[in-house]
């Protein structure tokens, strides 16, 4: 069975990638040998008994869904979808005033990489950052309450697909692009792809008592694709480093174009340098953001040639050095940023590309490791014990190796094709050596068959020991990209949202609640409680709305059971809309009555006892 | 923990219905005994090893998100959700030509009441049908692909809640209505509900060989709530069950007014009677449907009373009884078909409620099973041994039963407030008596928390022994209404889609990719492989294509990796467009490139090493 799945993803790779099919019949043969005993013991470790709770939040990318996904770990249950680029018809995100405006007419997100906000380089729970390779957007989830909380737009981008990362105390939010584009996506033929094309960076900030987006300024870099990136931590804080590939200006064909060269590029970029650039006013404004060219600023840049078409680069806890993951050369290599920055202060440069300084190879790289028959390395996580682990996308497997002598330690087979993988806080400068999740991107007959697409699927490790240990193999939609896991001590989620009196818009209680007519305009004030919606205190039928065909109508609704996990939705059958109102939230829906009728309201949510009582009419008078 | 969320959930109930919270705490001390080592064997009961499979589909309504959520039991992972009412960018569902179309522009719909297709009352595997209370829509998701194949609009309903189920033969597929609505959803005052305001049934045929619903007709009723209802099944197999609420015919605050009769009905119609009357033409035409009034036609339709406000109405396997669920009466009551059939024949007749004739309820029923301190029966569910299990809202508890005697065998807590259960192959002629899943409304502290609201939850009962054993607790996204447990062995997935030289639009190499121009018209015949996309196989750059702004371009991709779960996506960055197309699957996007710029072109399904690098432009030249 597996052996299958690695020939069939091996298959479609370009001619010069050596396949490893023989290599990994032998793990089939100890996989087999995985006896009832090992089972009892593997069942054990994921199942949480009823009143006790999992050890960690996974947050994972929601791929092309656009949306947040939460784990528990070890169970990997799938706790909750939060909508975070894309509409979410459930619970009414992008309907309401407030979400559709957010999400500013947008059906469609690809959120890659999930991270979480820090505070000294350790995850600080309060916020999530997500990137939309889609549409060139940047969000904020507040953990506080799972929802989301400011989106902002991107210009000059062409899908920022190598962030999110912080900054180990989240000055700033990065955002490398993946694709060149003209700025402003403006038209250019993509013969002029040197001269036209750009590749950027968007360095974000967010406020988090205002919990808003605001775009600092932007990186103008050349027209490379930047795949994956990293933030620098302690030694190498004021730092930021950054994969590349095609570094051959291929314009079509890729898949051949873009791996000609040996050697593609990670590019240093000194963030608190051009931080104090723009300070002073040296940056040009650009579709209204201040971009900056980092050739113009001596210390800003610098380029050290890698093996080629890396995917992942990843800072170690300690700040010292990173690691690149050759994804199309079977190595890991690792870089000191002491070195480095020795070559930096010597101007010892090897080259020069595009204007950018090379360091020397050989004079920066530490150590190439090298495991026989790994192939396509994506993404290096960390331990507690100075130990990597490198999942490896075509031999489908997880290597864990030492750091500081690249000897290897275990290898264990992941089922299939992983890409990244995330381990117990995994990017901090304290990780927690518990678990590793292998984020595997083809799951093939691992699963009760859905027809020709499968779900991805997720492979957990115990890496608590010398040996990892594969545990349990998860299926998941489509598709994450990246996930953080934090221990669950450190997210506090409010368990209401808080009864405030000022609140515009609010209403809390059964008597004060009203209908406002203004013209054409009906704003209904009301308030869900279990088991009914009341619109109109001082009616015969307080849980009816009528309206004139026409109309835009305004349903200001206000939750008041202030109790926890008691949400009222509000659907009017036939008319399209719904949405909801967690405890203590007040939520608008507006629309135009455009369709004359009789229509039902009803609590989309279930709440009680009577919640199938929970109703009321809208009654839509023809114009005449 | 537990006997604060059985408090929260009871305060929310008019008066009048018991509290139960005391009884329940004994249920707690129960709890805390469960050892380490029961938690050993349970997790060993839901743990499945690597190269094998869960033993069971089971099929869940995802509520208001208005998909398909697709969970292996016993293992409760979740494999895949599966949109039908609702759009999914992550698919591309709603974005394609074909399933754009499909969707007629709702953005939601609230999925209640999966029913599998049966032949001779047994789970047939072929397709699911699904009903939409948002939007009065009824669909089917072919399971040999997991896609959506039809929907169909349903007039003159106002929710098709009570439904929907399948006669033992899927000859029709049966939507009764929620909340009674003007025919043809116009404009009435509430003053005049009793007139003006009806009940329908929508029954529903569907061609299996071409995939489309047909709206065979249409049942008037009585302006009751139609709740949930069943298809008799041998001796009963020509007949419909239904409960009813609001027989008071409440136009206002129903979580008072519609729960003031002791008693409400079942309605028996005999379905098989009323196809005869249509066939012979003895139908009215109202908004282009077939309207029968059952009432005009002697033997079609019957009453029996039954304990207020009832849920849940199932048929036994051997079809010789119904059984009622009472939901604000704490009791099940077991009717029998044979003795409803007498007092039929002997037009034995207790009362007559709005022209329909009521059966004597003390003939009819057969025994009321009242277990103390249970309340809040709302769904039944059976096993192979002739028990009977219902969920208790109220009480958080399921209820083990003997159909023939009432003997109450077993009762075990739910976590909280569980709606609907679902027995393996539990709507069944033959059930299997192994699994039981409750799916709870209300998870509260049951898992690590997401804020304010939380997921809902569904518990695991092993029900093979004599008592019921909880297994686990798994999370669930909003909100399993309801879902039907198949064996495995019964759905047949196919494992590609075949490839069809015939096929509309669909071009088989990459030699054979072209563009064609009609006027302001671009139509793209491409393919996608790995790792590439061809547009346009004789250009220097086969994967860019440029067009003019205003252009009505049209995308028709085949993806011609004919291997299983090599799906690639097609994500045009910066236009809010991405659609995914299935091994051997040729889809169209359609879209005007109103947008002038430079475009990145993706895949967004990761599909090999060098996905990455699987991309294209699409180029849009500005209007002079």
């Amino acid at each position: 069975m597996k052996r299958k799945g690695i020939i069939s993803a091996v298959s479609g790779l370009a001619a010069g990638v050596l396949v490893a099919a023989v290599f990994f019949a032998d793990f089939n043969k100890e996989e087999k040998a995985s006896s009832a005993a090992d089972n009892k013991s593997k069942a054990e470790k994921v199942y949480v008994p009823y009143g006790e709770y999992d050890d960690y939040y996974m947050l994972a990318s929601g791929g092309h869904s656009g949306q947040l996904f939460v784990y528990g770990v070890p169970s990997m249950r799938k706790i909750r979808t939060v909508p975070v680029f894309t509409p979410d018809p459930a619970t009414g995100y992008g309907y309401d005033e407030n979400t559709k405006k957010m999400l500013g007419g947008y059906t469609w997100g690809d959120f890659h990489h999930p991270a979480v906000s820090e505070t000294k380089g350790d995850y600080d729970g309060e916020f999530l950052f997500a990137n939309d390779v889609g549409n060139n957007r940047v969000a904020a989830v507040d953990l506080s309450t799972f929802h989301t909380a400011d989106i902002m737009s991107l210009p000059n981008m062409g899908g920022p697909h190598a962030g999110v990362f912080v900054t180990e105390n989240t000055e700033y939010i990065a955002l490398p692009t993946r694709f060149a584009r003209p700025l402003g996506g403006k038209y250019a033929e993509l013969d002029k792809y040197k001269e036209e094309y750009k590749g950027v960076v968007s360095m974000a900030k967010f406020d988090r008592d205002k919990k808003k987006f605001n775009l600092a300024y932007q990186i103008m870099l050349p027209p490379w694709s930047y795949d994956l990136s990293d933030a620098g931590k302690k030694m190498s804080g004021d730092w930021i480093v950054m994969t590349t590939y095609n570094t051959e200006f291929a314009t079509t064909n890729l898949e051949i174009n873009a791996s000609q060269n040996d050697r593609d590029y990670i590019v240093l970029i000194n963030w608190k340098k051009l931080e104090g650039e723009v300070a002073k006013g040296n940056y040009k404004e650009i579709e209204g953001v201040k971009m900056v060219d980092p050739r113009d600023y001596k210390g800003a840049i610098y380029a050290i040639p890698v093996s080629k078409s890396p995917h992942g680069v990843d800072v170690t806890p300690d700040g010292k050095r990173f690691i690149a993951a050759g994804k199309l050369a079977p190595l890991m290599t690792v870089f000191s940023f002491e070195k480095a920055f020795e070559a930096i202060e010597k101007e010892d440069y090897s080259d020069e590309k595009f204007g950018i300084p090379v360091l020397p190879y050989k004079k920066v790289m530490e150590r190439e490791v090298d495991p026989p028959g790994a192939l396509g390395p994506l993404h290096t996580q960390f331990d507690d014990k100075g130990n990597a682990y490198n999942t490896m996308f075509i031999s489908s497997e997880v290597v864990k190796w030492k750091v500081d002598t690249g000897e290897v330690i275990d290898r264990k087979p992941s089922y299939f094709s992983p890409g990244h993988s995330s381990a117990a806080e995994g990017d901090t400068v304290d990780p927690d050596g518990k678990w590793l999740v292998a984020l595997n991107k083809i799951a093939k007959d691992n699963f009760l068959s859905v027809g020709p697409s499968h779900p991805e699927s997720m492979d957990l490790f115990d890496i608590s020991g010398e040996e990892m240990e594969h545990i349990m193999a998860a299926p998941v939609d489509p598709e994450p990209h990246y996930a953080q896991i934090v221990h669950k001590d450190k997210i506090k989620p409010k368990k209401l949202y808080e009864k405030d009196e000022k609140r515009k818009n609010a209403v809390w209680s059964k008597e004060d609640a009203h209908i406002e007519r203004k013209g054409n305009e009906v704003h209904v004030y009301g308030v869900a409680l279990r088991s009914k919606f009341v619109f109109d205190a001082k009616s015969d039928r307080p849980d009816a709305v009528t309206v004139n065909q026409g109309d835009r109508v305004f349903f200001h609704m206000t939750n008041i059971d202030l109790d926890q996990d008691i949400t009222h939705g509000f659907g009017i059958n036939d008319y399209n809309l719904n949405f909801e109102v967690q405890p203590g939230q007040t939520n608008t829906l507006e629309f135009v009555a455009d369709q004359a009728g009789t229509f039902p309201i009803y609590c989309t949510n279930f709440c009680s006892a009577l919640h199938q009582e929970m109703s009321g009419y809208l009654l839509v008078k023809p114009k005449e």
